[in-house]
């Protein structure tokens, strides 16, 4: 007996983890604010001004809850996509809908197969419906489709992830590659495809989007080239009734009403994601040539953010990030082996980018010093 | 063998069932719009002015994700209650903390208790999770807290819940009685005490908070008095230790931005929540009096709605709401057996109950000419 209520077995075996500190935790505890908020792929070009306004609009009717079919943006959506309506689900950012996707397929013991320091927010989310997570390293900064492959077919996994284009590398596999990966999966395990990253990558990354195909579920957002990560929204595409189950579980009133007008009106302004697309290359460009003029090595990016390579050991570059941190410049970094010799930096407007090329110098100084 | 990737046992088991089919969704069958929208327990008087303009403002900022510990949010609802910050935590809508609070207790076969007729998005979660349902009937259209008592005991029911005021029949328990009801549960059976009405009610309702007691988490919203049922931000209150276990699965980047903005303006304006209720209780005595005019008997309510007796069984009430919606009128009703003699009415501006005053008279002449 207890003197309260007990958890499940499976909460109580569950670390209070948080997958990610946000930079207003750092900002409290270290009493003042980040003068860059380039470090959590965020797009600091934000949404059109189409979108702001629509969202301004939308605040009055904010009495209202959203519609539960999420009709009008899903709609949208699959015209744009080319699919059916059925085909789309729409959810509180990819996360809300990976939590969904993962309580789908995962149960006590299940494997999961992903790569070792991809997002962990899936991890979270395989870890809290018990699943077991099963990663595979990166192999040359990409990850591994052949080691997934292999890894899935030892494990018999029902799901494995892959993220194209990746985060936290920034790297890409071409469509044909993807396809080859999805067409050697066996029928009975699920494809978690996130494709956040899709706008800002090369033309050729993304496959044809083909919803017969059962066992691919992809995952977009409007959170990064869209500009509106504080809206929670995303939306997955898959096979009716793969996209039907997704009606058992979800919170049908969980997605806020502005969502709807918000990625509507986004939709609808593709010249404003284009010139964002193009400003973010832009600042990718940059970032590379201020790794560059330190004497660092960026990676090919096909995301809204760089990761460079701070040349020495996992320790060496957690220095730097502290280092740009102390400088008010809020960045992240890699911890898995392998990849942990970079920080990442987000693509963020010029003012941000030269607060940036004016503290490198200084925060590797710092690292090496210390 | 499948030729997909199969659900897990419980989701496979899952209806693909829908809580509550959306007024939206009645707009686009129907072909056109409702005149009145008093179906949802929204608030048609809407959000403070100053909340609207504080979302507004907060427009521009969309490209950020959300602090993900909602620490200021967090920290002024703490200060209004009389808690610490770790007493709090804040979600999607009350709904998506009763996702979490039933994961948190709930797996396969647990009995939960709950009234029969009560809200069916907490059955939703409690099934979804592989709960089983134990529902006791409400006793003079209130919730049945020696009856609740009783079943928790007999089924040893880790968990129950009680909305007070409750949805859908508008009633309430005096705060002494609910404080009775928690003081006799079991010391491991949660008391999930629903109280999304509790600004609508009369002085006396709400028990004084007390996180000192382990089994009791109280939940509340800004989607009803404060007229934000869109933003999707409800909060929990309770335990230290039992707050801190919505760590472990809550997905923490899960709360739309604007909803924290939305929330401290709220709480900020507590002469305009004040000046709602007075509007919503002005509200429902022109319900009870439109229901007299036309021969019905109105349900006493502490809410934002008033359940009205259609004085026959649940087939005439079912008439009554299909003529009101076939006019336009968007209302809702109970379906459990005892309640379903009722239609229920939301409290809105003059305007829509102008509609519901100049429309009952023909909707009950259908209904009984049918």
């Amino acid at each position: 007996m207890t003197d309260r209520p007990r958890l499940t077995p499976l909460a109580e075996s569950l670390p209070a983890t948080v997958p990610f500190v946000g930079p207003e935790a750092q900002e409290r505890a270290r009493g003042r604010p980040f003068r860059a908020r380039i470090g959590a792929n965020e797009s600091g070009f934000g949404p059109s001004p189409r979108v702001v306004a629509a969202m301004a609009d939308a605040a009055g009717q904010m009495w209202k809850y959203c519609d539960p079919e999420n009709h009008e943006l899903r709609d949208a959506l699959a015209a744009r996509l080319g699919v059916g309506i059925d085909n789309v689900v729409v959810g509180e950012g990819i996360d809300g809908l990976l939590n969904l996707a993962v309580r789908l397929f995962v149960s006590g013991g299940t494997p999961v197969v992903t790569s070792l320091g991809a997002y962990p927010t899936f991890n979270f989310h395989v870890v809290g419906f018990g699943g077991r997570v099963v990663a595979v390293p990166y192999a040359h900064d990409r990850e591994d489709i052949d080691g997934l492959l292999s890894v899935v077919r030892r494990e018999n996994a029902p799901m494995v992830y892959l993220s194209n284009p990746d985060n936290p590398t920034g790297s890409w596999w071409e469509a044909a590659d993807v396809e080859r990966f999805a067409a050697a999966l066996p029928a009975t395990t699920m494809l978690v495809l996130d494709e956040a990253y899709g706008e800002t990558a090369p033309a050729g990354t993304l496959p044809p989007i083909d919803v017969s195909r059962k066992n691919v579920l992809r995952l977009r957002t409007f959170s990064k080239a869209y500009g509106l990560a504080g809206l929670r929204c995303g939306y997955a595409v898959g096979d009716a009734e793969l996209i039907r189950a997704f009606e058992k579980i979800r919170t049908h009133y969980g997605v806020n009403r502005m969502a709807q007008a918000a990625g509507l009106a986004a939709l609808a302004d593709q010249d404003y994601l284009a010139a964002a697309v193009g400003r973010i290359a832009a600042a990718r460009a940059r970032i590379a040539a201020i790794a560059q003029a330190n004497g660092l090595s960026p990676l090919p990016s096909a995301t809204n953010f760089v990761a460079i390579d701070c040349g020495r050991d996992g320790a060496f570059a957690l220095k730097v990030m502290q280092a740009l941190i102390a400088r008010d410049v809020f960045v992240r970094k890699p911890m898995a082996p392998g990849l942990d010799r970079c920080i990442r930096v987000s693509a963020g407007p010029d003012a941000e980018l030269d607060i940036l090329a004016a503290e490198m110098p200084g925060a590797l100084a710092d690292a090496r010093g210390n």
